[in-house]
């Protein structure tokens, strides 16, 4: 009993720091029908300012980190990828009243990774002065790109066995790849679209920034100083999204609203277990078992919804955008000091 | 004698600083037929982030504030608001060569507050030393409000009036509140309306973040040490927008220029009347005496206008836009020192 | 053998310096095709900040400076401008199967200034220590207007000459300056146009607001600690664009790869001349002389390509803009790190 008055306690001082204050003002707002409204240019530059701080600092991090300690936690950030698109396509993609490739999207945009909620996440750590690895940053696009090729090459496979079933056709999305086609290729094409997106890509610039270059000025005089506030302007942003979202859920199935509101949960229970498997195997951080629980949590808002447009045009899309911008993203975001609070109480912090 | 020389002294002097310099930049730029511009989207968001900061630094100060302390100057602030409508009904609207709605529709805007004019008065109290009640951002919404309502709700009446006689038709604007009509419902119609205006959201959203939450962090961080850079680049765009409005003025009767030149006066100085009340009342600061001064005299640049035109249709807007962006705003602006002389030599600062 | 080797380790250990880093690594993005990209009006929004940081802190240097030490570099830069055009008019304007009007206004925006170029060398030096003349950012409208008017003097002279023998007919860009024409009220056209330019009009806003204003407190609290973040982005910006505009010169002659590549080298060396006179003739410093080669190795980006395109329409923009800003640009920038090992082999730092 204890244990959860202490997990409540701590949620609910969370909900004041800024991080969480901002998303819940974004919602109110749009709540109460505000014509407030950050312009799409100025969003669009706060995300990649925002990731282009995650990636310089996982750079400079990996600079001078032993590799053997980064290569487990990618691996497992990977496997926790997998795991959560397999879980989706075993009971959401099969529910009744729910199309199953609507559901293998939806389960890989969630078993993708959110770039906002990790920024957040890394804010509330900071803020409690808990430190986790620096090169953290580095392993979202493992998470990221496992998940979505997991997703799309399932979702492809079973729509190409229904149409030879069927007698009919499929095209395969990522388009041009000619004669080097089937799984293999299909894979290939997804991974180089969604290194391309641009959030991956302003990650990765970052990385190879910090890993190649000496950024440090730069990072300290500009990117560091500015993380914060630019996520509550971020934050922000999604509260109202994701308020205006919500009423994209009643178009479809009821599954998808109860989705949205557990698989952040079960998923962020899927990352604490890796976390603790890096823990165990390479004495992995707690602070670095609460991101990688956070990453699993979170549903990809912003490179994730284009790619499944681009490389499943069949899903409807109000389907995984609603689920996980409406719902999926929001509670991942609040859950962000249960898995501080789990942490503390298992393997300390 | 000494008196206005220690006057002008302090307004020249101020001259010199960023805010008037920036101002007075703009104008000779668009003087000059430069083709400098600051982006649509940057422009909004550098307006949300300033607003942001007003309303975080007065919820952040009503936390700790005595309540009674902050009621009465809220209340003759919403006193002033309304007095200023008045005053301009009875002047302005009654005109020759001025239609009553096209009156009243300017008088509300000049009643109503610019954030951007009390930022820029915030800023060099702040480059003085001057201190203020930390709660003053929490005023603005009671004068903004009640000089909009009263003059909407006068106008809509007066030509309710004018209708009966003329057996004309009347729409009432809002819009849809169906049975509800009259006086009552459509100055709720109006409250609801200016309370969703961009302006007024965002500061409502800081002050409710700054009341219930902990935001001091990314305040410090971020919202307070861009907040002066931010307000130069609001006062080149203000001061290139004033200077492309003046020819709008030129459609419209010689008593819009009037108006615009001595109206922030007269309005300023029934600012200062309701803060020396204040000041006896409940010891309201000499700086806070200033600001109130400042938003009296200042008209509305950002949500005023579209307030009038979804309620007034009726209305021509290069009258009301013309005469405040054109005119009052600068000579809002440029008369701040002014109230920092005056209250300096009347109650101290 | 020993001079070049220097040189060599101190241009690589700049390229991993921000400035350069974030340079190649749009270029890197860009080749990788990405879809990361800087939204326009940010891009304007981050040009103008830096162009009115430059401006101001030059403007703040004039206000205590002794004139006749900025007299000589600015007839300095400004013979140096027009050197570069009259080099341009009689070496690419005469290639065989390069049009001469086309040669000569790529000649005219290699002789303009880039700013974003200067501002990256500037970052270089303060990120060494090596200090320069605070006026430096006054010299640019100098050499950039010079090399502007005489460009396009010349290409219009010869086209009348052409016109006149052929006995077509010859439309004046810059418009409307009706009987007061010929050269004389040609050369005023283009100098008011150049002016009105966004990037000119942002630097003059700000060199007059440092000399008439005392902005010191918005300087040093925004423009100052924005610079190098904000100079990372537009070097982002840059990198990509410069990627970008390369394939635009597989439609014009080979000379113009030729120039683009050369040029900025050769214009460098005349603008490294200039600044040694100016160190003879009044102890201008070593910094200033790294500057003034950089000013001349730039190329136009920002204010030179619209300034053509008024000007001379008849012109293929193709040829201009690819070899400026697919060539000019990065190998002027790249080149920073050659003009400081030069200065400091020479009359030292």
């Amino acid at each position: 009993m204890d244990f959860f008055t202490d997990i409540a306690t701590t949620i609910l001082s969370q909900m004041q720091k800024p991080t969480l204050a901002f998303l819940l003002g974004g919602m109110m707002l749009a709540a109460l029908g505000s014509r407030l409204e950050v312009p799409q240019p100025v969003y669009k530059f706060v995300v990649m300012v925002l990731l282009l701080k995650v990636g310089l600092s996982a750079g400079i991090a990996i600079r001078s980190a032993d590799l053997a300690t980064l290569v487990v936690p990618a691996l497992l950030a990977a496997a926790a990828g997998v795991a959560i698109v397999l879980l989706g396509g075993a009971t959401l993609a099969r529910w009744r009243g729910v199309a199953p490739m609507d559901g293998m999207a939806t389960a890989g945009v969630f078993g993708a990774v959110s770039a906002s909620t990790l920024a957040a996440a890394m804010a509330m750590l900071d803020a409690e002065n808990i430190s986790y690895e620096g090169f953290i940053g580095a392993l979202y696009p493992f998470m990221d790109v496992a998940a979505l090729v997991t997703a799309i090459l399932l979702a492809r496979l079973s729509a190409a066995r229904s149409a030879t079933t069927s007698g009919g056709t499929v095209t395969v999305g990522g388009g041009g790849s000619g004669g080097m086609s089937g799984a293999g290729g299909m894979a290939r094409d997804i991974l180089v679209d969604t290194l391309r997106s641009p959030a991956i890509s302003a990650l990765l610039l970052g990385i190879a920034i910090g890993v190649l270059g000496r950024p440090e000025s730069v990072y300290q005089s500009f990117y560091e100083p500015l993380f914060r506030g630019l996520l509550s302007i971020l934050m922000l942003v999604m509260g109202m999204e994701a308020w205006a979202r919500l009423s994209e859920l009643r178009k479809v199935a009821h599954a998808y609203v109860l989705y949205g509101l557990t698989a952040p949960l079960i998923h962020g229970l899927i990352g604490f277990g890796a976390g603790l498997i890096a823990h165990q195997l390479t004495g992995f951080s707690g602070g670095g078992v609460v991101l990688l629980a956070v990453m699993a949590a979170s549903s990809s808002d912003i490179s994730g919804p284009p790619t499944m447009r681009a490389a499943l045009p069949e899903a409807n899309s109000a389907s995984y955008v609603g689920a996980s911008t409406g719902l999926g993203t929001p509670v991942a975001i609040l859950s962000i000091p249960l898995w501080i609070a789990l942490v503390e109480r298992t393997i300390g912090l």
